[in-house]
């Protein structure tokens, strides 16, 4: 007897290796938008949970942004029904509120999540993202220029979420979906050059792989999963830096003074964040500001920070105060 | 009375900068191709050094590889007397051995540079490269995907080599040099498409500046120097783990187990380079697997890795064996 196709096998054993840990007799949930990614990741889920004593059932949202998008959402979900996945449920959301059009789908999107987690109490909820979606995500964080965290990506396995088809390219994905014999639906804003996700999927990275050499999707995903670890260390080495620098004065300047510089910036960082400075303002250059309070302490005044948050240095301390 | 114009002014502020920490009646030298950021920096530097009881010099490099090499290297050393800079020195090389053309040529002016700082003991050789050439080393770092050292480009100061121009983008630097009166000269190899180099500043990144945004070399420059403190510190506690863990019967897997990844894999990618394994050869697949012996130890057998270098776990310990 032969197998499933090649793509088929690769999609089932990355999904089977990631719910293989979850307590036998739980429910997961795959987010599937009827796109090729996440509608293989349904299959995938609709093959591999029963046969891991699991049950597999999905959800999709309906954004609301396209004339007869309840229509299109009622249609996934009949054929997410048809995989056998049980419970199926579509949630319906308004998509408004800041962050642009792609941040505010995207916040509407994991609300709807959240509800649907609340529904259902699954052990997790499945994502469908790929190799090449990472790459995009490292690309975008690399256009910031934030450092590590930025770069990392997404996480394989956070918060009850898991997104088990991150090493496996979009062309796989996508050969699987279509050997499953599943007809995707594409969104169209996927296509959309207004889209900063849309313009790196079909423009940036396409001029990388010609300029740089094709693997280069890998080595961000690669890049991102390194970056990750580093991140995870650095920020918890940097949490016991701050405790242990903390007195009732502030932060003390030769404690943090004897820290390497990478540990010393996220726990000023984290402790500007405490105080009130709205995450998405604070930039790494006002962080170096705040560290020459510690490491080339002159006698200078206060530093204003975003969200009026001030910091100074007093008495060997650095404080901030809002 | 006027000023200079502002790139010049931004050129020569930022050779001060790098050249107010060296010691007093001592030399530095200008490595200079005759391109315009190096010309820049050398006219910069003609201009700082004396004023901070320094002396400046220059050295250029015949690559010997194309016609008319050695006359074109004379021309710009007489260019660079003629700014004041005393001593100026020809070097010339032959481009040969591995690595193709780009690394051969790096190789030969490295060691061309080495045998001028050993002639001339200089407090310092200064370099010319910019924001832009590290925004390049940093995307040529992305295409390998080997983690935060190789995204971390060049530093400003290493060994002996100070780079002053790194904050300051080409454009400004160009202007500086056109500002100065200056006349430079382009190594044709910079325009040339079998170069990679060459491919990342014509294609790559005016792509990116195209599809992300105007500001991506600025935020690539920005991620590489947040990269660079995280790799130091991160080696340094590396360093620091493997010093702990180390035993006559080789690395404690359970000193290693209790640190975090990003720590655990750099200490046991040194102990693999040390035991003999090529750098180059050494991917972070080979490191993953080797930390399999650590977190996920079932018995297996030993790993073979690049060098003939085999690594194994016995009695509780990682051991590097040739």
């Amino acid at each position: 007897m032969s197998g499933p196709p090649p793509a088929v096998a690769a999609v089932r054993s990355a999904v089977r290796r990631a719910l293989a840990p979850l307590p036998a007799d739980t429910t997961v949930l795959v987010a599937c938008s009827g796109g090729a990614d996440s509608l293989a990741l349904a299959g995938a889920a609709a093959f591999e949970a029963p046969r891991l004593g699991l049950r597999a059932g999905a959800v999709t949202v309906d954004h609301g942004l396209q004339e007869g998008s309840a229509e299109r959402a009622e249609k996934v979900a009949a054929v997410l029904a048809g995989l056998g996945l049980d419970p199926v449920s579509v949630r319906a959301v308004e998509v408004s509120g800041t962050g642009g059009p792609e941040g505010a789908a995207r916040t509407a999107r994991r609300a709807a999540l959240a509800g649907a987690a609340a529904e259902h109490a699954p052990a997790a909820v499945l994502l469908g993202h790929t190799l090449d979606d990472q790459a995009e995500t490292v690309l975008l964080g690399l256009a910031r220029g934030s450092g590590a965290r930025s770069l990392s990506g997404m996480a394989p396995s956070s918060g009850g979420l898991l997104r088990p088809l991150l090493d496996l390219d979009r062309a796989t994905v996508r050969a699987a979906c279509a050997a499953m014999g599943l007809t995707p639906w594409e969104d169209p804003h996927n296509a959309d050059p207004r889209f900063s996700r849309s313009r790196v999927r079909h423009d940036t990275l396409p001029a990388l792989e010609r300029t740089l050499g094709p693997g280069v999707a890998a080595a961000l995903a690669r890049t991102a999963s390194l970056l990750r670890a580093d991140a995870d260390a650095l920020d918890s080495l940097a949490l016991e830096l701050g405790s242990r620098a903390r007195a009732p004065e502030g932060l003390s300047a030769e404690v943090l003074g004897a820290a390497p510089e990478a540990l010393r910036s996220r726990a000023l960082r984290r402790a500007a964040l405490d105080a009130g400075c709205p995450a998405g303002a604070l930039t790494s250059r006002h962080v170096r500001e705040v560290d020459r309070l510690v490491t080339a302490w002159r006698g200078q005044a206060h530093l204003d920070l975003p969200g009026g948050v001030r910091a100074r240095r007093v008495a060997g301390h650095v404080r901030f105060e809002r």
